[in-house]
């Protein structure tokens, strides 16, 4: 099968300074999100893709999308959408990636200039964005490119939608995907996104599942503003003393959820699906390698995996209005605000979440006998995705990755959310595919992110395989 | 008695309009001691009132305290030492105030500008520093003279000791007030701060009791770095979730300390003090009022004074190294440290309540089965303060109080903790009595704070009266 990909492969080795070149350029143009003075390299970053993708022969539009609506003088960055082929004979892809990136500044304790791509004499190449998520991006180009100089035929219509606001919350994305489904992406006949990693570092994946996330806030409040302890405390009802009992009743250190009417929605663990995570490759040493720790809740690789994939979970992630810089300050705050988030999963419903998260705060609340005033809800919600690892577009994927890597992939789902994962499958209809570039020790928001020349070169061949396989593979 | 009161009383009323411009030219310089760009302000207003002390005959000393132990560029402003006669026949009495202010800006909420001195058509005199702490430190300047121009006998030699840094921990003064115990303030027989506030708005009080304040640190971390909730929600312990478990177990809603080894400190209440509370000037209304609220712990009076002055509290301040911001972030912290402290009060020991706090919180953390791991340490401690109300310099005070006020002042005791009064007490082994000029609802510390033209000429007649009964009253 696909004996086509021998010339494609001996032409990405043959492109591969050119290809890391490429993403030298990529990493260069500091295309920080989240940063309104650094909008303007955000979009020179898409300009420049557009134009490499002009440059391949591609057509492409730069979609705007108005205004920021945090920060309304601020344009948002556009959306690269581009098509590369129209063969009715063919078979249409929708590929989605990525070209902003996470902060980054040297002083945050960068071995390297985070935004020079540095490529170690053991093959790791250091920058902000180099996996997260240029080096996939840009590994559909490179495809591009290597099979127009290798003369092979490209095997699909590739349709591409490429944002530049994925750190800082995909800001008007979801309505375009909603409105070009039966657009722009009318013709697609399957998705694929690149923007994930492998479990470990050594064996590549694929990805057909995500936790969704509910994140609640806990409000209490009692005084009209912030009160000193000396004069107040032993007379006032305190917010805070409320308010820690409150966080301190959702879950316990083994990450048991105290929440009647949580894990009651949980679907079951099937025989076929107990049988999966003993061939993973997953090793409590990976965890505790990347945890920093050994503060693990299990000691075994198939209960921490379903800890982190199909169960549950529930994290307390801060209070805001209480006192939080260093030092000592004596404050009774008058309102404060705890945050927390489970991450949801099959057959958990968003609505009854939310009611029996709101039911069990108030009764907990209602049980300390307090005046104050408690209110809690839901800041954001996003649900589960789980797709069948059996559809002819991981099958393809499969072959590909046991074409270029010489294994079968591990079938695996993520503990986080990619809510556009979801979004795509909506708008489409189609089935979606997470085929990763890069490995687990990344740190894609971390310090020194890096993609490995093996995973950049051997992903686009992946990703070219891919193609390949997927225009083949029967829909049965 | 004192019948040389009456001229004394007559020329504070003809020099009200001179008292109130001095006022009006110290509020007017901003001596903020917390903002190290208005050091000179604080340092120009020092020498403001060492020259207006000087045109009063007095010997002035400006004591430097070197550079300032958390911004080694900076300069402490000077401790004003001055001596106001020397007379072996009379009495020496020491006094202590403050020159430094709180900061403040018109945009906080201010109605007036906060540096100009606004007196309205009802005597509320609005400016930061009015009441906290210029009013009552120029209260001792007025009474000199107040009795030259009266033709008056100044009754004490009179030792004045004002600090520049007490809204920001009173750096350096501790060790000067030791130092100068057997030195400059050798010959001191009683001593008198008037830095604190009636309870409520309409009778006068004397101040013999402060609580002191234990304030802890808590320090739960796991994790080597912080973590996405997403991808180790459900697999890793996490410290947010012991802390606020470990918090919640400290208090109750009802202000009832969990933590054994605490109440059994407290000094039973006598037949004496019981009987004090009824006829205390404060009702549950100035409480509700001074709180915004309705949300007290008791729904009576006596326990509600009580509960500030005699017994102990616990208040839960914040948390450091959590997510503190508006909005959401999916973040697990690494390591987070939750602030408590401990109001105290006799005959509670520092080292016992330490003890008993730490083995407390490592037991109900040692149940909690965690690999996290756990500090618990005190910030800082402080020891309450309680003086015999019976003493001369207090019978003294009170002769004075019934003098101008025409009742008899509440004996009262405060919340908070006022670190120097214990200072004083020790260094010079003599009684400390503290003897507010200002009302409940001044709001030393808020925006649109005031001092009643009231209180103010009022209360210079009282400090002056003050020093005449104290200069008579017997040991005995």
């Amino acid at each position: 099968m696909a004996p086509q990909l021998d010339g494609y492969f001996s032409q990405v080795d043959a492109l591969s300074d050119h290809f890391i070149d490429r993403l030298a350029k990529a990493v260069a143009i500091p295309s920080i999100s989240s940063d309104a003075a650094r909008r303007p390299d955000v979009v020179r970053m898409g300009e420049w893709l557009a134009q490499e993708l002009k440059a391949l022969g591609a057509s492409v539009e730069l979609r705007p999308l108005g205004k920021q609506p945090d920060n309304p003088s601020l344009d948002l960055p556009p959306v690269i959408l581009a098509r590369y082929g129209s063969d009715k004979a063919k078979r249409t892809i929708l590929v989605y990636g990525h070209y902003d990136v996470q902060p980054a500044e040297k002083s945050d304790g960068w071995a390297t200039e985070p935004f020079t791509l540095t490529v170690g004499d053991d093959g790791r190449m250091f920058g902000r964005g180099s996996t997260d998520d240029k080096g996939p991006v840009l590994g559909w180009l490179n495809a591009i490119e290597a099979h127009q100089k290798a003369g092979v035929d490209f095997p699909v219509n590739l349709l591409m939608c490429f944002e530049g606001m994925e750190e800082y919350g995909s800001e008007g994305l979801e309505e375009l995907i909603e409105q070009e489904g039966k657009a722009y992406f009318a013709d697609a006949d399957a998705v694929c996104i690149s923007d994930n990693y492998w479990l470990g570092t050594e064996k590549p994946c694929l990805t057909y599942g995500l936790r969704g996330c509910n994140y609640y806030s806990v409000e209490i409040s009692g005084p009209g503003a912030d009160l000193h302890s000396g004069v107040f405390g032993g007379t006032a009802q305190e917010p805070m003393t409320d308010l820690v009992r409150v966080l301190g009743s959702l879950v316990d250190t083994h990450g048991k959820i105290q929440i009647p009417g949580i894990m009651e929605q949980v679907a079951p663990v099937t025989a076929e699906e107990e049988s999966l995570y003993d061939n993973i490759s997953f090793t409590m040493d990976n965890l505790h390698e990347s945890l920093g720790s050994k503060t693990t809740i299990f000691e075994d690789k198939k209960s921490t995996l379903m800890g982190r994939w199909r169960y549950p979970s529930l994290s307390v992630h801060g209070i805001e209005g209480a006192f939080s810089a260093p030092g000592a300050k004596t404050v009774i705050p008058a309102k404060v605000i705890g945050k927390f988030s489970i991450r949801t999963v099959p057959d958990m419903e968003i609505d009854k979440t939310n009611e029996v998260v709101a039911k069990y705060v108030e009764d907990v609340f209602a049980k300390l006998g307090s005046k104050n005033t408690l209110k809690v809800y839901p800041q954001h919600t996003g649900k589960w995705w789980v797709a069948s690892p059996n559809h002819w577009n991981f099958r393809a994927a499969g072959k590909a990755v046991e074409r270029v890597w010489g294994v079968q992939p591990d079938f695996t789902r993520e503990g986080g959310s990619i809510p556009v994962t979801l979004t795509f499958e909506q708008a489409t209809g189609k089935n979606v595919l997470l085929l990763p570039m890069g490995s687990s020790t990344d740190g894609a928001h971390s310090i020194n992110e890096k993609l490995d020349k093996r995973n950049y070169i051997e992903g686009i061949k992946l990703l070219g395989a891919y193609l390949h396989y997927v225009a083949e593979e029967e829909q049965a």
